[in-house]
């Protein structure tokens, strides 16, 4: 992971939940070999399976020293919180990773390696300190250059923030591979980043640069893979993110996209107090909304909806996808508990595609 | 000018022109009693009403020498090019005016005062690196908070960049004061901060933020206004500046909006080759765009058109604006010829919702 294999510590200290520990809980979900104990010192003694249903037997301990009994050799900060400021209580995990030699990673917005006590304490113990949002030194502007990939470009789209469009971009990944298709992913995002070794945050990037940066992270994705799944990011009906999610949505330019959202989710999480948030509309609404912003720069279609339903039982899981999937018309699956469905749609409008351009050769050479 | 009274030279060298040198226009149009001579070496002798139309009898010299001899103090760089970096040709007139001790002020995304060679030079002879978009170091979300303000807060939203936003803005802030409204102008790119004295360039922000900064922008204009006039930027059609635009838009939650638009213009200029560039849609099915973007977070309406006919006779704009309002059915001007027409539309709205407010306290006083 980030240039070595690694024994992760993953701090989160108190909030070790499947909500609030969205970093460690994808760490632990596609990189479980790399993660050597989670910190939380409230739920010290159970495992990552006990407290996320993810990670299995990664053990969840105290402090520090117990993650280094574990041969932990890297601390990583678990969470992404709003405002992206590490927590006044984990200045002194970091400060005692890095007297340890330990890297610390994180995906916070302010970054950790501009800490006037941590970088000090980095250098002088020689470990390093990796600050994930930290932007590239690029400065594109896109021209929707994107639109042109013989690739195609799948984007996933959300009712909100933290409904899983990471992993929806993973899961379909993953079932289209298993299927012989040559499908990259490109993380947009820490986490992201963390599990796919590559990518940027673009949350954090300048913010006329995103769109751009989006363009150049798809092309280059798509020049050897068939298929690109883009993670998406934020939602276009959440008031503090939405120009984020419409500058990706135009750099990548997707011919199709996966609406993602949380089954039983009613607000949008933008206040502190969520019941305050605003109301998330109809699903079938909000797949027109990023159809209709698509079509300013590129059309494009939600061809499927990937529904979230970690929170609830089977039985309750599938009521929920059978309604989503009648009031959108199109295919639903939560991709963690079967990814078929979205890798199927997926695939058949790229054996259309394929198709297509075979037919257009065959006419240009019979014309010539 | 940011902090003291100032002669500039401002730097537009070989680009001298309304369209290649918008901050040079701006500063030229608004502020031309702090202009002491502008700098194009292919037009010297000239005078900017010769060049652009605005700033008068203020001369154009071929250098840095003949601006001083003008009386200059400080260096401005006269564009914002697509990228923001300086143009390697224009180093040796910074570096001639920081050896002079001059400021230099400029609204690049390179910052100045991060060159290796121009901060030291700096330091050594007494000037200030004034880099506009250098970004304020707060990290606020936005929550919307704007849509329950008293004032009415008005966003001028374009076909593209570059049309005209930031000077409808101001010219209908001044014909609103002018009738005696409290009108606040809130400035959001590099020529409106020069022209305003405060701002904050939002393109040049990290993305999670431009909404959350927006906001605080607006709140505070709102503070001792009953209107605010908001200085838009991009477009919701342009590839590669939607996201800034949305953002914005929802930062602000304006309660009416402005369309801004060049006559005769036909395509955005997102590529080198202008002739390549999107179509611009029809001004209703933008304005269309603007209402319902602006829907997913707090619903606003257009309410009028700018029309920016610089370009053209007054006939020709006429005409121009007599096709547009017929268009949209909405009242359009051009700003800059006559912005009465919608300075009173937007006081007809300021008064119906005063009035509105104020039956609303009857009723709250009568029913206790």
């Amino acid at each position: 992971m980030l240039g070595r294999p690694r024994r992760l510590a993953i701090l989160a200290e108190a909030c070790f939940t499947r909500l609030a520990a969205k970093t460690a809980v994808g760490v632990l979900r596609y990189r479980p070999e790399e993660a050597a104990a989670v910190i939380d010192s409230t739920r010290a003694g159970t495992t990552a399976a006990d407290c996320i249903g993810a990670g299995g037997a990664v053990p969840v301990v105290a402090d520090l020293e117990a993650a280094a009994a574990r041969g932990a050799d890297s601390l990583l900060i678990g969470i992404a919180p709003q405002g992206g400021e590490l927590p006044a209580a984990w200045r002194a995990a970091v400060r005692a990773a890095l007297e340890r030699g330990w890297d610390v990673i994180a995906g916070l917005h302010a970054f950790l390696a501009d800490d006037p006590e941590f970088a000090p304490l980095a250098a002088r113990h020689g470990g390093r300190i990796l600050d994930l949002r930290r932007p590239p030194a690029e400065r594109p502007i896109a021209t929707a250059r994107a639109a042109a990939l013989d690739a195609l470009v799948v984007l996933t789209v959300g009712t909100d923030c933290n409904v899983g469009k990471m992993t929806a971009a993973i899961e379909i990944q993953r079932a289209l591979r298993a299927r012989g298709v040559a499908a990259a992913f490109v993380a947009t995002g820490q986490t992201g980043m963390l599990i796919a070794d590559r990518g940027v945050a673009v949350d954090a990037l300048v913010a006329d640069f995103v769109a751009g940066v989006m363009e150049r992270l798809v092309c280059e994705a798509a020049a050897d893979a068939d298929v690109v799944l883009v993670e998406g990011q934020g939602s276009l009906h959440h008031p503090g993110y939405a120009g984020v999610t419409l500058a990706m949505l135009h750099g990548a330019c997707p011919a199709a996209m996966i609406l993602c959202h949380e089954a039983g989710r009613t607000r949008i999480r933008a206040r502190t107090d969520p019941a305050s948030g605003p109301a998330i509309p109809p699903l079938a609404e909000v797949a027109r909304a990023y159809e209709t912003a698509a079509a300013w720069v590129h059309p494009s279609r939600v061809v499927g909806a990937a529904l979230n339903t970690s929170e609830i039982g089977p039985e309750a899981a599938h009521a929920a996808l059978e309604r989503a999937s009648a009031e959108l018309g199109l295919p639903v699956a939560d991709p963690v508990r079967n990814a078929a469905p979205l890798a199927e749609t997926i695939l058949g409008l790229h054996a259309g595609r394929a198709a297509a351009r075979a037919a257009a050769r065959g006419r240009r050479t019979e014309a010539s």
